[in-house]
């Protein structure tokens, strides 16, 4: 299994073979792979990579390796909801396969294939759907990245623009960088420039100003998860952005897959938000920036309550409120 | 004339003695010196350390060295109204004082001592101010600094704050840490940690999910230029903050000394924004974080409307709307 290690751009462009469930977990963690539909095609692969060599175990000790696997991996980001699901489904597959162990870690690895096969096709889905509201010229906002390198595909918030380009459209994006960890700056500017279409990075806090110039058409955003009542947990900073739309009357699109969407809670604020290490926020490489003695916070992300989402843009088409969801195999 | 190096602070207290308009220029345009009022006594206390070896000119001679050293200095940073207001007092005061070069010298050096302790007198007012608006256990978000390190006495926007605390009260900060420059994690977090006041710092995106979770009685911020319909130049990302506050019913104060109001232009729009180097957002130390072919926006200002402040907290008192500001020393 092999994945680009996201914290080294964009000044490197390294790949890394994850051979072990510790290499997987750690990637997973340290955000070497990030974005809510890849941690769960690297989670997905990751689980079979995890139990590879345990196939001289008897069925019933492999299966329940497999589900102790799982639930490690599955606990290393608790926000996105795609990583759960990935995992569920390749544990389920697991269980559902008569024969030996060697028999079900084919199909587990069939099931990881199949995942990351329609994820990119959900992107490519997104994409289209989306793409009609970005008009020639259209200047786009986003925040964080939900690109390419979030997915298996063309992303889910940078989907759209990428077919509305591909369509011959003059697309524009301003990409907030994204503090801490810098995703917008890193990894959405990356994207982007290399696929030829023109970026602006700013600070998280100058989208504001932006909006007030008439400088923004339009805000779209991925989503690590989303609740029945369409409320949407998202990278930290995504719930301002939305109010800030909602201020300046700018609208403000949500794009995901389904397999974002987690109709077991009813509401945004039963999700559990990761609080991540303080000195993503306190440090700059080696460097302490944060004043000794103050507290810090570091909530990944936020929630966007429903009200404030124009629209999502989804696999199965665009989704207007108001918003019931209901699980994606339903 | 000596100065706190803030480029170093949090980790080094470093002290560094001006001794030419070059070195005055240098640290006010690398923000070794910032903050509106402390830009203004270093560009006053400059001025007189820039003319200090040129008294042996002729009086005219030496009144337009002068002048000339006046206006390069102002230039440095565009938007801090107190920059040029307190060269203009200076220079003013030169040519307003018979006598030989030596002795305009003496009463610039007064002039910028008196606005040097004006200042320090108008940091207390505007403490005792806004003071009274801090119940005990109120919990305050202020954005950049405008504390003690960015004046000659104990802040505009955090002055309130001491004053409370030194009665008694148990007030509580939270600080966005302010890209890109960081003064909030710091800056702020420095000083208030240092007076024994709690204070956690978060990254600017997080400031609306602590609003939206009932985390914040009030927002208070500084100013680098009010204008005469109260419209508000302050550091980027301040805009954001004004429009959260009213989307959560939260009051937003701006905290301010005479010296920062600008009647001359009567609204927002003409006032000029500085746009810093791209490299202050592109990179981190040595490290390029912003992908290569993207551009970078660093706009270090932004303008709130004077509709979203809820009142100034002046050294004359509380200033609600609607707003009419006229020149300080009208």
């Amino acid at each position: 299994m092999r994945i680009i290690d996201q914290r080294r751009l964009p000044t490197d462009f390294v790949e890394r073979d994850l051979a072990s469930q510790a290499e997987v977990c750690d990637a997973i963690r340290t955000l070497a792979v990030r974005g809510a539909p890849a941690i769960g095609i690297c989670g997905a692969m990751g689980l079979t990579v995890a139990v590879a060599a345990l196939t001289e175990r008897e069925r019933d000790e492999f299966l329940e390796l497999v589900r102790r696997a799982g639930e490690e991996i599955a606990s290393t980001r608790p926000t996105a909801v795609n990583l759960g699901w990935a995992i569920r489904r390749v544990v389920d597959r697991a269980r559902a396969t008569a024969g030996t162990s060697d028999v079900i870690l084919g199909a587990m690895r069939d099931e990881a294939t199949a995942i990351l096969e329609e994820d990119r096709a959900m992107c490519q889905r997104i994409g289209e759907t989306g793409a009609p509201l970005l008009a020639d010229g259209a200047r786009v906002l986003t925040h964080c990245n939900a690109g390419a390198l979030a997915t298996a595909g063309i992303g889910t918030a940078l989907a759209p623009i990428y077919v509305a380009a591909g369509a011959g459209r003059r697309i524009t994006v301003l990409a907030t960088e994204t503090r801490p960890l810098l995703q917008g700056s890193r990894l959405t500017a990356w994207e982007l420039t290399r696929a030829g279409i023109p970026v602006t990075v700013i600070t998280d806090g100058a989208a504001a100003s932006r909006m007030r110039a008439g400088e923004v058409d339009m805000c779209l955003v991925g989503a690590d998860r989303v609740v029945a009542n369409g409320d949407v947990a998202n990278k930290v900073g995504t719930y301002a952005l939305a109010v800030l739309a909602r201020h300046h009357g700018i609208p403000f699109y949500v794009a995901m897959p389904s397999s974002t969407i987690d109709a077991s809670l009813s509401s945004g604020d039963e999700i559990e938000i990761e609080e991540r290490d303080a000195r993503e926020v306190s440090t700059l490489g080696d460097r302490r920036v944060t004043a000794e003695h103050a507290a810090v916070g570091n909530a990944a992300f936020d929630i966007t309550p429903a009200g404030l989402v124009t629209a999502f843009i989804t696999d199965r088409g665009l989704v207007h409120p108001p918003y019931h969801f209901v699980r994606p195999d339903a």
